[in-house]
């Protein structure tokens, strides 16, 4: 993809934020999007494909917003990232000029995919690339909810040193404080404290954290939540603010 | 070696193709350059560098193509990318003076290729880093052979999906059809459709798909096949067209 | 963090040396780091992060040497690379002002160091980042000890190919030539030869070899003597010359 780039938009800058995607994880994929695509530069065209369909009629599409272009497969990865921004317009990739020949069936990344974005940054518009879509395939997330006191959550995505991401806001949790999180795994209910930081805790202790990502972050000081704790994406946890 | 390259020729860009060979994976190696290269912008210099026999007397060379310069350990590592181009000419890097000093013998990577690929995008010619060598050290690679209505072939390489490509080329094989593989396991042979893309099959069947690098690849729809088959590098497979 | 660089100093050069230091792994960073930082071209910014007390009153500090400034957390990680060099000024990390908007206290390399780095490289000046300070954090590192015709020393890193690198400086240990190294593992002692690099020993078999990092390394060749020989970080090795 990047010699693809290269030699279609010698200018462009390009940053790999990211291929450990487990394989046909489109919800880690939409995740890291997320996470990530508003650190990048105004202009910025994001490139993001976990496509276990490729090769079939599953379209792909670029999406621009206020800030940004969005280029993948319609088939979520993309729809995280959008939900935060304001969606300008959507084209689905459909003019074959703008792709490799041949296009294969298996790497529409390399063949559809990396050339489009390259194209996008020399200036060609989205209107180019083919017909106005009115929507995009929306992931279903799962929303944290608050009863009370208590906010009923899950763990969303693990990350790299294994700590579980919750769709708990962390505005939701007031640290450091005496609040108390429940982990449903399959051994009894733990409870441990939210705190500012990891260290914040004895070494190998649970402890629930503010995330960079803006969400509750289930962690172990200096280990791994992942391994320590048994969390998996969709383990459920309860906080008792 | 990124380092050694920004600082020689700091105009050059890098792209880091595959940090990921298996330790001294030469045949791996030969397969991800092939596979890659040609899909950079001409004028580019490709660095591989698969070395198990580093600080020995083998051989470190560059070639010049018709559209690349290519600079690797003379050891099979370049051959295969070699193969499908015009070779110009064969310099051994034999000029320390575009070398670092001192050369270890144990990381020639920093120490020889990059600073003579940097070198190289500056403007210095093969003929500077050395004499002409006739040849280059061929890797053997195993053709697949047709018989009547038959394809003999064999895995040659397993991608980080764990899909087998074959060395069976896919203008051999059309698809949609009814023709049907045969793999060779520990088990008794498998059959299975070759289709146009991989969710073509149910999810976690197997399936063969003309793949991206030009030649037949065997899957699992949404799965390893290296994992699920227990394909090898050598597993021989049998399409009957 | 190269989104946040990206967006701050377009025009930086970002070389990605590593991202798979084992999580908190101090010694591991500080030893790539110091082994690396010597091939950059001269004003080079290093980043490194290794950042277990993220979030905690550690000091997050930059250091101007000679040839370079360095840019991390104050535990150590870039102790050995600033031993080797000329220190000029060490300045904490304290204007808000060169920072992201809000600081998480789990990602402090995309919301401090990344920042903080990209400013540096427009030409931001260590005195405006924040104060002096006197001294940064050492990590204990240990020394080879040589007794007459021996030399004692210790596995301090292991690299990607199961080699041990250790303590023992290349240019105590001439090769090739008969001297020994004996291995303290669980096992009793190994003695293999010291020689000029990996093939001079046959396949399998344990070599020590002046490495590219101007130690000695522990290497088995064609394998990984993490493996093979059961290496860690702190085996100890003797070295009859």
């Amino acid at each position: 993809m990047n010699g693809v780039i290269a030699a279609i938009a010698p200018q462009a800058k390009v940053i790999d934020i990211c291929h450990d995607i487990s394989d046909g994880d489109i919800r880690s994929g939409a995740f890291t999007l997320t996470s990530s695509c508003r650190f990048f530069p105004t202009g910025s065209v994001h490139v993001a494909i976990v496509d276990p369909g490729v090769g079939s009629k599953r379209r792909a599409i670029a999406v621009r917003t206020k800030d940004y272009v969005f280029v993948g497969p319609d088939n979520g990865v993309l729809s995280l990232a959008l939900a935060d921004q304001k969606v300008y317009s959507i084209h689905q990739l459909a003019n074959r000029s703008f792709f490799l020949t041949p296009v294969s069936n298996t790497f529409q990344g390399r063949d559809v995919f990396a050339p489009v974005a390259a194209y996008l940054t020399r200036g060609v518009s989205l209107a180019q690339l083919g017909p106005v879509r009115k929507d995009f395939v929306k992931l279903k997330w799962p929303k944290a909810i608050k009863k009370g006191v208590r906010i009923y959550g899950e763990v969303v995505y693990i990350d790299k040193f294994g700590n579980g991401l919750t769709n708990v806001e962390n505005q939701l949790v007031s640290v450091p404080s005496t609040v108390c999180c429940e982990l449903d795994t399959n051994c009894e209910p733990l409870r441990f404290p939210a705190c500012g930081y990891y260290g914040a805790v004895g070494l190998h202790k649970p402890v629930a954290v503010p995330g960079s990502t803006g969400f509750l972050e289930i962690a172990v000081n200096g280990g791994s939540a992942q391994q320590v704790l048994g969390l998996e994406i969709g383990t459920k946890i309860r906080v008792d603010r």
